[in-house]
């Protein structure tokens, strides 16, 4: 290996290093050289500290500490974060129509701005390096916060050109408009941030989208090599109305399939209701799945997970957005992943199955997974030489992790955004020592409570009281 | 309200105090006088400061911070703490025979006191105050634990006096013993520790009991006034070996039934294969159940947790044991026990119910139902006057439960151990400010890596590895 260029240095060692590599590879005591923005090193402490402890400008001993690449998130309403706890223990309907559409459709671009502050806070907090954006509000605001909070974010517009009862606001977007609005959105923010903002394509869902909007926005994708994210096979409903409204024997993904927009850029979130065959597109034209485990127990029902892994899906882990699940945390969701899964098997053989999607699986759905779901494992995902320098410090020597008898399990069934003590993004530490390094906490969240509530007031939205308050 | 008598007094006062009483009060700005160990003066903060600021030794401005009764944990192996990790992603025969036998009947008296140790550390952390041991080895040592930690517990021998492939030690226990030794128990403990430790009767399952145990177990609780802890209607195989074996129409419950044990004294854990008839006897007879949502959805399945709830069941939250869950958190269990049963819907009616199995209704199974799952609400269990001084105190104010749109349901869904600040048990502050005030969390961590790892080399327990360590 060469010596590092003259970018700083930073060499961490005495660490527990998963390397999530194609060998799955864990060194018991090792060590990562980061150099600039990248891994320029990694294997047993001894060998790099020998070769490299000469040329680092800084070290750090991880006396012990798990090393990992940092999780990615490929689902997430950042738009939302501002809007948890309005919509909980209500209908599907009650959900969308009185809750959520009012919500966004009331929301200023410095709402998103604030919204994202907060939810990167929690993404950072619980270990996220990347994430993508399920398609929002004011993508500005979005990529104004995630320049500021120092992470990786595929940022995706929120799009829609049809459908019934949507607010005023929105039934005037013409599927010209959907896709102009999307490639300007791309011009202006797509690789800025260090290269940290990709910018995506949206479609919400099939239900607000016409046969045009999805086949133009395939070949807008195409033409500007970028990916699609769209959420898929959600609930019965929006299957029963597809195979009514446009002719083909079995719901979205069959539709989808038929018109050809199924394709390796296709990152599909949820996708709970599929069918063997709809599995079989997946798999063969290589679509990505977001599972949303916490969100899909809420709202939508029980993907088919272990099916999809069989039949070579790639599989990654998001957590939706805050009225969905409340918590944005990856590390419960990888809980969540391995416990739903086990125990959905009950409903196919009687008895749950333990030994389903074991802890192993799961770590690499929040990690490589999720790289290869938003198309950039040539970069993220893995620690290896040459990639990015987005990683995670767990200390797992504290009362939720001890004893630590089986690292890897304990990572995906212990862990908890507790244990995540630092995080390093594209190089730099976002968090150190359980600190954010990018903004003031404090600050944020004096922000998110004002805007908060005056965006509820704007979009009329008053929750009744789940108890007797006096 | 008379004034305080001669023990100190302790005024919390600016808190959202969610009472958890028959009325389900929750005052917006309220206050709370501590006398002694137990609850003086309930109500607004400026009638209780009016009234009592002159009589309070000491005081406390929540400044807006939640004050909520302690939770009760009410299934919880605290001897199988220190085999977290030992059992992961492994079928059920593998558990029990290969893991969870060979570890349990290796402990010593000592590793039963640290196991609990570390136990009670995640437990306080988790804003629990009183928990009910699932039946462990070593009471006496769980009860010195018990006596160090300040928490209040209800403790239980796990008692066997039958059944297949049994650990050598174990085998020669007779009924006549299983029972005496038990007696013992509660002469020796109950009611120690300031009265914050009673000893039950426990039963480990159906398949390890002669009729005959529980009989003598079912009259010897009668006769001291004492509950009966024991593990019902697991997995389908039990039902189907009592349905054999015991010669009655369906299962664990229709048997238990049958011979009379069915009381309100029996906390059943659990409690997932049951058919209609079986919650039927379980509400005629004022059965307890235990619901532990991660532990079931990972080995056993899913409770009929709504249909209990519907036919007036008593149904409070347990954790399960380490090696069956991993997180001891009732945090964590309340956000689970929301999901699960909205998502166990799909499989009833072919989508999933958000309203199902609300979160006042969860918070209910953490506090109250808990409290009357162990025999002791009338002590604890909400914030009453006259009740025990058993308080968590939340802080919602930091990134993940703000915006505090709905504090009843960010403290189901939102809330996290971090949120947890500090927490009274009996008029005392067992955590303050996140310091455990009982015990050296660091000496615990300590002592647990050294008796674990010897443990697990005396049970010839070796675990393979995940990944490719090197």
């Amino acid at each position: 290996m060469d010596a590092p260029s003259s970018s700083p240095t930073l060499l961490l060692y005495n660490g527990v290093i998963v390397t999530m590599d194609p060998r799955s590879r864990v060194f018991r005591n090792g060590a990562v050289v980061v150099a600039g923005d990248r891994i320029h090193a990694i294997g047993q402490s001894d060998d790099i500290f020998r070769e490299f402890s000469h040329l680092a400008d800084d070290s750090l001993d991880l006396r012990g500490r798990l090393l990992l690449p940092g999780f990615v998130n490929t689902h997430v309403h950042t738009s939302q974060q501002l809007g948890r706890g309005i919509a909980d223990d209500v209908d599907l309907m009650t959900w969308l129509h009185k809750r959520i559409w009012p919500y966004e459709a009331s929301m200023t671009e410095l709402d998103s701005y604030i919204s994202t502050l907060l939810c990167g806070i929690e993404l950072i907090r619980s270990g996220v390096t990347c994430f993508a954006e399920a398609g929002g509000q004011h993508v500005s605001g979005m990529a104004r916060a995630v320049e500021l909070l120092g992470i990786r974010a595929c940022l995706t517009q929120s799009t829609m050109d049809s459908g019934e009862g949507l607010p005023e606001k929105w039934r005037s977007h013409s599927t010209d408009y959907c896709i102009q609005s999307q490639k300007e959105l791309h011009k202006k923010h797509n690789n800025t941030a260090d290269g940290r903002i990709r910018i995506w394509f949206g479609i919400r869902q099939i239900m607000n989208s016409t046969v045009e909007l999805l086949l133009k926005t395939k070949d807008a994708a195409e033409e500007l090599k970028t990916g699609i994210h769209m959420h898929v096979a959600e609930i019965p409903f929006e299957n029963q109305v597809v195979t009514r409204t446009r002719k083909v024997e079995h719901g979205t993904v069959t539709y989808l399939e038929k018109i050809g927009f199924l394709r390796e850029n296709l990152l599909a979130a949820h996708s709970v209701w599929l069918n063997d065959a709809e599995i079989g597109f997946f798999s063969k034209c290589g679509v990505k799945v977001s599972h949303c485990p916490a969100s899909a127990m809420r709202m939508l029902g029980f993907a088919p997970i272990r099916e999809m892994l069989v039949a070579g899906v790639c599989v990654s882990l998001g957590t939706d957005g805050a009225p969905s699940n409340n918590r944005m945390s990856i590390v419960d969701e990888m809980y969540l992943a391995s416990l739903i899964n086990k125990g959905r098997e009950a409903f196919i053989s009687g008895t749950t199955n333990p030994t389903a999607v074991p802890a192993e699986t799961v770590l690499k759905m929040a990690t490589i997974n999720g790289a290869r779901s938003v198309l950039w494992d040539n970069e993220i995902g893995s620690l290896e030489v040459g990639k990015k320098a987005d990683l995670v410090i767990v200390n797992p020597f504290s009362w939720s992790m001890v004893p630590l008898h089986d690292c890897i399990s304990s990572l995906v069934y212990c862990m908890r955004t507790e244990n995540i003590e630092s995080v390093m993004c594209n190089g730099k530490w976002i968090m150190k020592d359980r600190k954010i390094m990018t903004l003031d906490e404090g600050e944020v969240i004096s922000l998110v409570t004002q805007a908060s509530s005056n965006l509820l007031k704007r979009a009329g939205i008053k929750l009744p009281n789940k108890m007797n308050f006096l």
